[in-house]
This record gives structure tokens, sequence and C-alpha cells, in this order.
């Protein structure tokens, strides 16, 4: 009875999929597996084979205009996303793995099998850390061996399912005296036990797509086939689901691309929906984002991670069923983001309060919130809109995240991260911004599976070619829509410089288009085509080169890589008479220490100003090397004894100086200083 | 043993008082008594007479610079704060009863007396809203007979009284099956219990004052001397208190002003010092702002009406001890406050989470909390630091929190409130900013306390003369500190205009010092004395007119009214590229229903820049007759779609404008509308 019309229509789905168990394949060893696969023999990339997948799966995806790539198809060389993703698998995942079991997030699992006597340790959504750590571990050996991390998941999978109650039933936090507790509507709406659960499908995902092993993958089946599917949905024999903390949407559709079984899907679009037999409040609706149909949204809204997630498996849905109320939705949706909600960093969620989305325009600089998470969030839901519409605007938003906001969350040393993503900072707050833990460590492991799938953003193939969204040093060894094998590498040093050049050489010569990103911020860009320039490019949009291709041919990109002062919209209230450097994709701050005199007293940060014009030099003796920005300033005249003047407004007494500005993400990585993104504008 | 140094220090003291029962006089008639007075023949003052106090009695504080004059000293006459009085008592008094009763906070109290069944309604602080209540009426009793509220507040005090146990305890809330949880340390810490007995001694003290009806605060006196002292304190066998809420401190020391018993300021020092057998978190410390020893604290944090509370009770603790350590540590947080804290405003608190101070210099505008009751508290601490200090720095907080962010706090018709002030609004964010009522009521009766004492606000006596701190058309008839009557009389259009004459008329010629405030904001000031220039005078202090006054003499004061343009410290980051327009202590604020175009399409609040000078015209058809400033302005060009644009920075495409201005006091006193304090300035 409360199914969505949207729900109900199935027409676009896929045919029937074989059952779930006949798509598991055993375990097998990585290396003999994706070791064999061969740029000029791409594997089929069929749905029922578990290994060459995308970030999602949209092989099979009707509604979905571009097609991920997988991620093993992209290897990332020496550049600029090399070291952080180098760092990643050699000190981020192994040492997040040291900090869980430190903090009892095993020994959870352990003791329900007696192996460990600690009462339950950790937040209620606890278990979820293991899982996206596994999901890191999992896109990780999607790219290369790991013999350790391999190990390490291996054991820490069979402990997991051990814990797993022959119900189906697994979650560390609800048993004992707690289990009475299970699935009530109050432990739906705060105790994460279906956010737990789509974490682990997501983990068990990547990790069966990188190995082939299904343990992980079955025991999260098991948990919905025989305990939530038989138990609740929308039948009057079923009790009632509400998502809580949306992420099980999105998790489900992606079981179902992986098992090609409809009941997942459905199961997802009927939680999108919401059960009204689940009373909410209005605050409890806005704070969670579900419960109500997702089509009724009209704004961002509530815990920022919790809308983006909920958007992911908005758009998940339809990429699969092709519902247009659904598109109408994530339309309007997409327009606020970047209309009103949008830091120039990518991150989103402006309060401390709530972690949520404020009010249009609400962008607060030092008190942001900006979440790692919710910057991610929002890169996973654009991955998803940029599938479903091929529109160059998601591309614009994923870069402006991945390069400012979600790098940022995590130290140079890949050993602390931030939690907040504050576009201002002043250190007597007390606030410590980057930590090797929080007990609430959902960010770390987010981040770390970020990195490990980031080859999987780099290109997506459509049945007119292949698209091109992300530039480094790489090699594309993949296939078009058509089967015929292709190759791309990418040669620059993106994203300090703005040149780049792309080698394409198909297969066998075939027609077809590349799409070539030119982003928004690149004002003169030029593109050549084995030297022949490509007339009428424009920011923002993919440049669609169709022609025939044979042999290797050479794209040359050429950005405009002149700082760029950003303004805000004058209804940002915080950003008012200040300005934001952004160099290429990358949006640059001031660090105190970085100042003349570096201090507080001799140049008090808070009252520098810009003024004139930016150099832009590259330091490779600095923060691992970036790009500094060198910028005429001065200093504002007024004491900074009083808190208020009526003098005149004057820039007399005011003394001129040279700011130097670093990268936003790389903010942070020194002793601790003040720092400001939007700066003053004289 | 955990008695504070200050504790013992009782050499400031008076001598002992009588006991507290010899100085409670019989309830008379508010006629008979007050209506006798004569001014030049004014009661002794001393402290066995009930009548003729100030706001608080400092007559025998040996640490008092200034010494308060009666509230029933000056008459308000027709004027800027007439109106507001007049409202006061006519419908906000009344209607806040009605609202009260409504509510059920009477019947609270009349279940306990088997004459309602109603549940507890309302929170643990609900008390505290009758109690305030009493207090207005007893300031507003205390300069003119109001039959009715006389009437109604007497009958009230009878059933209020009913409710005591003969413990001495009275509270609605922890009664009952909440009986046992009374002055637990957790109850102590969010319980209010001692705030709704430091409210009932306020207004039994007011009242008291207004009518000589001890009988609200005989039930006060048995709270604290059967039920409070005998249980708890430093001693072992003693259990310990912390505040929970700031308040019962202050409410103590006029206990201990109104009754002359030690054990009153005794008991007021031991909660100042804090006892360290409850056991508090770092961040109950921090927003309580109570609990350890009071001159531990280095700077304002925490909730801000606690915050003030704590400061209030702490400034008196100093009025009367002398205690140095009290007063360097108010001093410094007197200069934290001025430096870092303050709205232009005059309201505190910068933070919705907590209800709290921020940082230094975190002074967000839309987002400001601001509450009226803390815009009240610190203007209650700084009028007992200008007691104890005489430093007119003190006088300028209390007319910036008077004459703006308190004077906001109520609409103009008496009968709606603001819980926040926020210095910018937008009516999208759905904000209802005021309202007839608020199930935390606290700031209604707060606001209406504070427009009936006010007279009490205006002169200070000194051993050197007489003080005159607010202007406004008034007549004082009091006394000076050697017994001889004088009468002051104001005749002005303050806050309008800047011309005040003063005419000064002792009862018999005297030597002593006129004490002439001039406002920190009055750049150019003129004063003469009987038509002769009075040479160096200086904005922010008194001008000492020393001389023998005969007969009448006619003081002469112009303060300077030019609009000015305030700015703020480079530090507060949210007034960049802003000003604040402020005439005399008048802060300006701009509505967009003044705006031509009147519609947010046409003109763009958010987007309209101050360009040029301001005209001042005092309109006496707006809002109840203020002055408006109309200034030149432009309307800034960038589109309004885009979040960010990389243009250069221009103002090129703007156009100009002619922006209103009305006093900040008046904001949304019509139909919803955007509004800003700080605008930006081209």
């Amino acid at each position: 009875m409360r199914r969505s019309k949207a729900f109900s229509r199935r027409k676009f789905l896929a045919a029937a999929g074989a059952s779930a168990a006949s798509l598991l394949i055993p375990a097998r060893s990585f290396g003999s597996s994706l070791g064999s696969k061969d740029w000029n023999m791409p594997s089929t990339g069929a749905s029922s084979a578990w290994q060459n997948k995308g970030v999602i799966d949209l092989s099979n995806s009707p509604c979905a205009r571009l097609k991920t790539i997988p991620v093993s198809a992209v290897t990332i060389q020496e550049g600029f996303w090399s070291k952080r993703r180098a760092t990643n698998v050699q000190s981020s995942i192994p040492g997040m793995h040291d900090e869980l079991i430190e903090h009892g997030r095993m020994d959870n699992f352990l003791r329900l099998e007696g192996k460990a006597s600690a009462s339950q340790l950790g937040p209620v959504y606890s278990d979820s850390d293991m899982y996206k750590w596994l999901e890191a571990v999992g896109f990780a050996l999607q790219t290369q061996d790991h013999p350790d991390l391999r190990q390490t998941a291996d054991l820490t999978i069979r402990q997991i399912v051990a814990a797993q109650e022959p119900s189906g039933y697994l979650n560390t936090y609800y048993v004992q005296d707690r289990a009475s507790l299970r699935m009530l509507p109050k432990t739906q709406t705060t105790g994460h036990e279906l956010y737990n659960i789509g974490h682990l499908l997501q983990g068990a995902i990547a990790y069966y797509r990188a190995t082939g092993d299904p343990t992980l993958l079955e025991a999260g089946m098991r948990f919905v086939d025989n305990f939530l599917l038989p138990n609740y949905g929308p039948s009057a024999n079923q009790k009632p689901i509400v998502a809580g903390h949306p992420e099980i949407e999105m998790s489900l559709i992606e079981l179902y691309r992986t098992t090609g079984n409809h009941k997942y899907l459905e199961l997802a679009g009927y939680i999108l929906h919401g059960d009204s037999r689940i009373s909410l409040t209005p605050e409890q609706i806005v704070y969670m984002y579900c419960g109500i149909p997702f089509t009724s949204r009209t704004k961002l809204e509530g815990h920022a991670v919790r809308a983006m997630y909920a958007c992911c498996g908005a758009t998940d849905y339809y990429l699969e069923t092709g519902d247009p109320t659904y598109l109408k939705t994530l339309t309007a949706l997409s327009h606020d983001l970047v209309e009103h909600q949008l830091y120039v960093t990518g991150g989103v969620g402006a309060r401390d309060s709530g972690e949520a989305f404020g009010d249009a325009y609400e962008l607060p600089n030092a008190r942001a919130y900006g979440e790692s998470c919710a910057a991610i969030g929002n890169m996973m839901w654009n991955w998803r809109m940029l599938s479903a519409t091929g529109n160059a605007l998601h591309a614009d938003v994923i870069e402006r995240a991945l390069y400012n906001g979600i790098n940022s969350g995590m130290s140079l040393d890949g050993k602390l991260y931030c939690y907040r993503n504050p576009l201002a900072f002043d250190p007597s707050s007390g606030d410590k911004i980057r930590n090797p833990w929080y007990d609430t460590t959902c960010c770390p492991p987010n981040l770390e599976r970020t990195f490990a799938s980031l080859p999987g953003y780099f290109y997506s193939t459509s049945k007119d070619g292949i698209y091109v969204h992300l530039y480094d040093n790489s090699e594309l060894r993949w296939k078009l829509d058509s089967g015929n094998a292709i190759k791309i590498t990418q040669q620059t040093r993106y994203p300090w410089e703005g040149k780049v050049d792309l080698r394409v050489s198909p297969a066998t010569p075939e027609e077809f288009t590349l799409f070539v990103r030119i982003p928004g911020w690149s004002k003169r860009s030029t593109l050549k085509v084995n030297g022949k320039p490509v007339e009428n490019i424009s920011p923002g949009s993919y440049a669609a080169i169709r022609r025939r291709w044979s042999g290797e041919e050479l794209v040359e990109l050429e950005f405009d890589m002149q700082p760029q002062m950003v303004h805000a919209n004058p209804a940002v209230a915080d950003d008012t008479g200040r300005v934001a450097m952004q160099r290429g994709p990358v949006v640059f701050c001031m660090e105190q220490l970085d100042q003349a005199g570096n201090s507080p007293q001799e140049f008090p940060l808070v009252a520098a100003m810009l003024a004139g014009e930016s150099e832009a030099q590259f330091d490779p003796n600095l923060l691992e090397g970036v790009v500094v920005l060198t910028h005429s300033g001065i200093i504002a005249a007024q004491s900074t004894q009083s808190l208020y003047d009526t003098g005149p407004v004057s820039k007399k007494a005011a003394h001129d100086v040279k700011l130097k500005l670093i990268p936003y993400y790389a903010w942070a990585n020194r002793e601790p200083s003040s720092m400001q993104v939007w700066i003053p504008y004289a």
C-alpha cells in the first residue's frame, strides 16, 4: 500500500539475475586472478564477473549515460596523487587498523565469540569502522597486491562473520541486554543497525571485487535475506523500516548490481520512500534526511552526511529505475548544493550543531563544520549524478571536493585526520584539528577508501565513446562500448601546471568521441589533436572530439593556470569584503607561520588584506612540494585593541606586505597556526 | 576547609545587623507608606527602612564608590522612555500574567495546595517565571501605585507561600515522586532549585521595598534559614552546594543588604567559591560558570546568562567585602567583555549552542544568539561595576545594552518578546523572532523588571556629590551624602537630539561635585554651567563640576549627534568590509521593507552597500516616532544566481540607491522582513 509509484516501475530493471549464490565465486588469490589481465584482452565486464568493476558498477545500469570503468583499469603514475595513494596504503590503512584494534573495534566481535572479555566499546556505529576499513583494503587490492593487508583483512572477515547469529543478525551493540532493542522504531532512528550493515555490504563488495572472496558478502546477504527481508518491509505482516542514517540504500543497490537480484533494489526503493508506520517528528525528518519519500525533498538540510548518503542512494535508484521524479528531485537538490550550500573547498555542512546544512548561503568560515565524510559524500553523490547526466558541473564539484575539502582531511604523512575542515582557524581556540583517532572515527577510513578507489573516478565510457574526468600522470587500459580495447596515457604536472598530454590508442581503429573535461575554472583553454587546434572550447563542459581514432594519437590540453580571485555571492554574509584564491583546481589559504615576521604580534593574520596581483611558484621543499602564491597585501591600520572604532574607514596607516599562500589541503601540517581561506581584499 | 581566603575577610563588613525578623515591618498599604514622601524630607535611607531603595541597595556597602538612589527618587517624564514604561505596566506586565496563568505557572503551586489537579507544567525553572513577574510588579509599585497589579500580586504571593513545606523547601517541580532528587549534586547542576529561590528573593525584596509586605520575603528566608543553611554549606556535616545557574549569589547578598545578616553574605561567598566536594566536568565548569572559585576565572565563556549573573554576584560580593582578588578578576572579565565579546548592540552570547559566549571576536550577526536575558545580565553586571569603580566605561556598556540589545527585546506594543536578538535576519529562515510566549519564558519578565526599575539607573551619589548616568526628561528628588535634599530636572529630546538641560537645586546651598556623563560615542561635546563653558570634556568619562551649588542652576549639555560609522576590529571576521551606523546611543539597522521597491527581487538587501554620508531626520509617524537615517548606497553588481564568481572584483555595474535605516530596537515591529545591522561599505 505504501509503495511509491516509482517503486513498482521496473521496466528498466535488468532481467532477473541468477540467484546470489550462483554468482559467488570461491576465493582465489589476487595474483592469479587480476594479475593475468592484459590491456589488449580486457575481461568481458559482464555482471557475472566479480572483478573489473568500477567504484560503483554501472555496467548494466539502464539509466547510466556514463558507465564507470574498473578501479583496476587506471594506473596512477608518479605525480600529484601517487604520493598520497602510496601513503594511504603504506601508512594510513595499516595505522588505522592498529587504532581500530587498540580501541576495541574487533574486541566487540571477538567478545561475542567468547574470545575477548571487554564490554562493548565505542558508539553504536563502531562496527562500521571495521567495514569501512575493509572497503579501503578492498579498493586497494583492486589495483595492487598487498599481501599483508590481504592477510589481515581475511582474518578480520573471519572474525566478523563468526559473530553473526544464526538468524543472520550481525551487530556488536544490540546484543545481550540490548538485544530486545533491535530494530525498534527508536533504535532504527538512532541505533545505526542498517547503517552498519550498509557499510558491511560496501566493504564486502569492494573486497569481493578485489579477491573474489565472498565470505563477508555472504554474511551481509544472510543479514538481508534471512533477518531483514522476512521481517521488515512494506507488507502488513512486516515491520516498518526507517534508515535512520542513510547508507543502506546505496549499499542494497550495489548488492543488486552485484547479484542481479531485484529484491535488493526493491528494498532500497521502499526505504527511500519511507514508511509512515514509523512516525517521526519534523526535526527527525530534517535531521535524518529519510523517513518520508525522498522525492518530496526540496532542499538540502539536516545532517550533511545523512543527506549526501541519501542522495547517493536516490541517484543509484534513478540509475537503475529511471524514475523521473527521482531525477527531478535530485536535479533540484543539486542546484541547491551549488547555488547555496557548497563551500569553495567542496565541503558541505555549515553547522556544528547537528553536523548540519545551514540556511541558504550560511557558509561560516571559522565555524564551518565541513566534515570530511560530508565532502566525500558530496563527491560520491556527484559521481552518481555525473554518471546519470554527463553534466560537467558534477565533475567540477567532484574535483573541487577532491583536491580541497577531502584532500585536507588527511595529513601529508597519512597519520592524522580532520573531522572538521574549517575555512579559517585560530589555534587559540584550543581546537586540535588533526588527530590520529576519533571515538566517532567515521572520517579516517572514509578518506582511506576514497583515495584507494580514486583511479575509478578518472574515466567513464558511454555509447558514444569515452570521458576523461580527472587529470594526472596515468595509464588507462580498458575498452570502449564496442568491446574494442583502448589505452590512454596522461602526461602532466597537473594541478601545478595546466598542460596535459593525452595519448589515445584504441586496439583497432574506431570512430568514437573522446570527451575531455574542460574545468569550469579554466576560462581560457586550448585543445589540440595531433597538433591541430580544436575550437569552441567552453569552461565547465566536455569538449567532444569525434573522429576515427587509430594507432596512438596525441591530444594536448592547456588550461588557464592564472591565479583567480573568487568572490562569493553577496548573500554569503561571511565572505563580504573577502576573496578566496584559487589556481587550477587548488584553493589556497594563508597560514600565520608563512608570513614575514611569523608572529601574530608583528603580523596579525586577521588584519592582512590582499591587494594587487599574485605570483605562483612551485616550491619542491615545502609541504612535499606545492605551488605557493605570493600576493601583494597590506596590514589594516586599525588598532588591534579596541573592538569597535568610529573613526573614518581608512587604510592610510596601513603598511604594505607580501602575503604567502599555500594550498588549503596542506594546511595544519606544521605547528598550529592561524589560517584563512577567505581573505579581506583592499 | 574549603573556604576561600576572601571568604574570611570580613573587615569591610557592616557591623552586625539586627536579626532579620526585627527588620520586617508588617504589610501596609502602598498609599499610606510611600505616598507620604516629600522631596524636601527624604527618608533617612538607613538599612532598617524598607522603602526608598535602589535597584540594588548600596547604602551600606563599604566598597561602593557610587551609591544607588531609590527607584522611586526619579520620575521619568514624557520622552523616550515614558511610552515604553507605560506600555510595560499597562500591557506587558498584565499580559504576561495572563500568559503565566494560562501556561499553568500558578497551577503548579495550587496543585500542591490541592487546588489544581494538573501535573507540573513547564520546565524545572518555571517557578522563577512567577518570581520575576513579581519583581517587575515590585519595581513598578516602587514608583507608582497600581492597585490591580498590587491585588494580583498579593494573591499570587499568598498562593505561592501556601505551597511552602514546613521544612522551608519551596519548589513545584521537585515534589512527590521527584522529591528524592532534591539538591542531589546532579539536580543542583541542572535542576535550578537555587536559581528559583534566587528569583524568589529578588522578587520578594522588590515587593517588600515597594509595599513593606514581607510575606514572600519571609518565605524566602525560611527556605534559606530552615532548609538550606542547616543542611548545605562548607562544613563537614553539611552537604555541598553548586549554584548550577548562578542567581542565588546576588540574591543572597541583596538579602544580606535587606536584613543586615552576615550569614547570607557568607553563604553567597561560599557558593561563589565553589565546593570541590561536587565534582564537575570541565564542560560543566565552563557552561555553568560556577563550581570553581570565581576568582580563578580568566575569561567570559559558557552560558552567557549564567556568566553574567555570576559576575553580578561576584561584584556584589566585592561591594560588600572589598576582596581585591574579586576586583582583579572582575576587571579582567570586564576587559574581555568590551574587547572581545560585546555586540555593538550591547548584547552578549554569540552561540546558539549552549546559549554561550564564543571565542574572542566570535560575533556572528545572523547567527548571533544575544539572548535578551544576557543583555540584561550585562547591564546588571555593569551597573554593579560602575558602582564599584565609578568608571564611565561601564555606563557606556549599560547605555549601549539598554537602548539597543535590551530595548529590542520587547515589541513596541509591549506584547511580543525576543528571546534571541540577532544582528541580521532573513525571514526565509522561518524563525519567528518576536513571540508572546516561550516555554522557557525567562526573557519577558526579565525585560519587564528592567523597564520597571529603570529610574533607579539614572543617578548615583558618592561622598563627593552626585552622578548623572542616563538622560531623559525626568525629575530626581533625593539627597546628597550630607543628607541635604536635592532636586535635578532634565529637559531633553535625547536620544534623538543631543541637547540636555539639567536644572540642579539643592535644598540648601552646598559645595559638591556634579558628575555628568559624557558618553564614549560623543566625540565633541559641550558643557556649560549657567551659560559658562566647561573645558576639557572627554568622551567616555564623567565631567566633574565641583562648585558651590545654590538655588536652581542650569547645566547645559550638547552631545555630538553626527551619525557615526562603526567598524569592528579586523579580528571580527563577520564584520569584515562592513560598518554599523550609530547616532547617539542608538544603533541602526536596515530592514528590507523600508527600501525603495520594497521587494527582495528589486532591491536585494544583502547586495546593498553604504557609500557616502547619512542624513538624520525624525519621523513622528514611523514606529512610534524614530530618527531615520538616509544613506547613499549602491547595489552590488554581482549576479545573485551564482554562489562563486571569479571575475575581477568590481562595482561597475552597480547602481546608486538611497538606503533607509531605522533604530535597531524597533526592528521586526512590522511584517517579517530581512534586516542587517552590519552593512557592507563600498
